[in-house]
């Protein structure tokens, strides 16, 4: 199959690799040139512009970090894919953006017969190496038949969650209930700490009960040594909180356990912090603690 | 061996019928004496009072809900545990109470030479039927040895977490933990729904990857069908919190979504829900989003 992918960085690169590697006619597009090099060496075709990786594909993925720079790649008259995109062709958008704005995309390839997936993904970078990337699906039953094929070779949990905006809203929900459970873990993590207890064997004894979940198993070690590598970052985390309150704003929805987190979040990058796991989050709760930089010890 | 088993609520009971079934000499002591009828049928001896039943017992076991209790079944002079015990005998205290107000009992009975384990449990009545409750254990390494083939009669996963206290703190750490989990499962349910996606799918698309919890997998059903069967009781949950909280301000910590999570409980019980299952947070998101009672449509 002819594929385009325009955005080549952490989750985009490996995107194409995996689709060169399944044999598909692949041309890659990217804003900083030099980073369609390594997928050239591999077999990919090289395009200047959106619109010229776009002329003939059958499927336009895209995989970009914010909402303007998809609207450019995608929409800009001269130079955008929908300049040359064919009728019957399939846009696929892997880029976290609001949901109203994935559905305004999907309005505008619809006037050229173009059909549109919102496909948001979770699992960071390294899922996108593994092609192991929960995928989060808004789109028609026809389009995501289509995009499915494409779909299984970049990630591995694909759910259709319903029309164009349902996968951007189902991130949204993701990253707001990750809000909630890093801060309860961090500050569970720190009580424990400062209660006097054995930080390691607390998350010992509670991990396998009603407190159980992915963050306390895989992020408590590091609010634990007060290390916070990658991971996901809490810039890209900051970003799409932004999104899920605008989102809740335009639905009269408060979200207070979220907006506190943005907020924190917000310091964390202001002092330096955003290109840390998000984890980080707990270096709020240990600093309104008073507790020095440094491991927890029990 | 000889046990004493000490409050006969929904916990108490059933751990007390599984220390008879395992063939132990069991004399039981409930505040409300009907309550010690079926136990007496199934072969445990009644006692007037905690000082009787515990007269000549290796082991006592209390698991009543409040601090006031547990010190006055415990320390009372003239009808409290210590009024009897034996020099030698251990106590195990399965309620929830402060990290403090264990060391203090703990004191207590070390001058008359007998251990003292604090073992706050997770599990709910279901763990406590079915003997599989999660039980955090505070105490000298003896003691513990002590406890744990009577702990391994009425729960599952039995963990040291340290010292006498350390128990409790490892179970307000869990209450913390869950406070921050439900909230944000809570804010992410109601998003999903008023966003206008099926909450279900959203659920199912995010429920494998870091999102993942023992709440969003078990308790999101009820928030979207708006029914909070227990389950764990928001008044408990709050009382729990109150001894979280309690002990983080002597320790100057600051818990911020906790404190905000506990204020919501404490309006959640003031409107009469303090008897459903604590994933009746999610009525107070609900509630502030102007969303009527009923079940969550896509």
């Amino acid at each position: 199959m002819k594929i385009a992918v325009i955005g080549l960085g952490t989750m985009g690169a490996p995107m194409a690799r995996h689709l060169v590697a399944a044999g598909h006619d692949v041309t890659v597009h990217n804003r900083t040139r030099e980073r369609e090099a390594p997928l050239a060496e591999l077999g990919a075709a090289r395009a200047a512009t959106p619109a010229e990786a776009a002329a003939g594909a059958e499927v336009v993925l895209c995989c970009v970090s914010d909402t303007p720079d998809v609207e450019a790649i995608l929409l800009n008259g001269d130079t955008g894919v929908i300049a040359t995109i064919s009728p019957g062709a399939l846009v696929i958008d892997c880029s976290t953006i609001s949901p109203e704005g994935a559905r305004r995309l999907a309005a505008a390839f619809a006037e050229h017969q173009v059909g549109f997936v919102d496909a948001p993904v979770s699992g960071g970078s390294e899922g996108a190496e593994k092609a192991t990337l929960a995928i989060m699906c808004g789109g028609s039953e026809a389009d995501f038949a289509r995009a499915l094929p494409v779909l299984d070779i970049i990630g591995g949990a694909i759910t259709l969650v319903g029309p164009v905006g349902c996968g951007q809203i189902a991130k949204a929900v993701n990253q707001v209930v990750l809000a909630g459970v890093y801060q309860g873990v961090a500050e569970g993590i720190v009580l424990a700490h400062r209660a006097g207890a054995d930080v390691e064997k607390v998350v010992a004894a509670i991990e396998n009960g009603a407190a159980r979940s992915w963050v306390l198993e895989n992020r408590a070690p590091n609010m634990q040594a007060d290390a916070y590598p990658l991971g996901f970052r809490v810039r890209l985390h900051r970003k799409d909180l932004g999104i899920a309150l605008e989102t809740a704003r335009e639905c009269g929805i408060p979200l207070p356990v979220t907006s506190y987190v943005a907020t924190q979040e917000d310091g964390l990058i202001h002092g330096g912090h955003g290109d840390e796991d998000m984890s980080a989050i707990a270096r709020t709760v240990r600093r309104n603690a008073g507790i020095a930089d440094g491991p927890l010890k029990g």
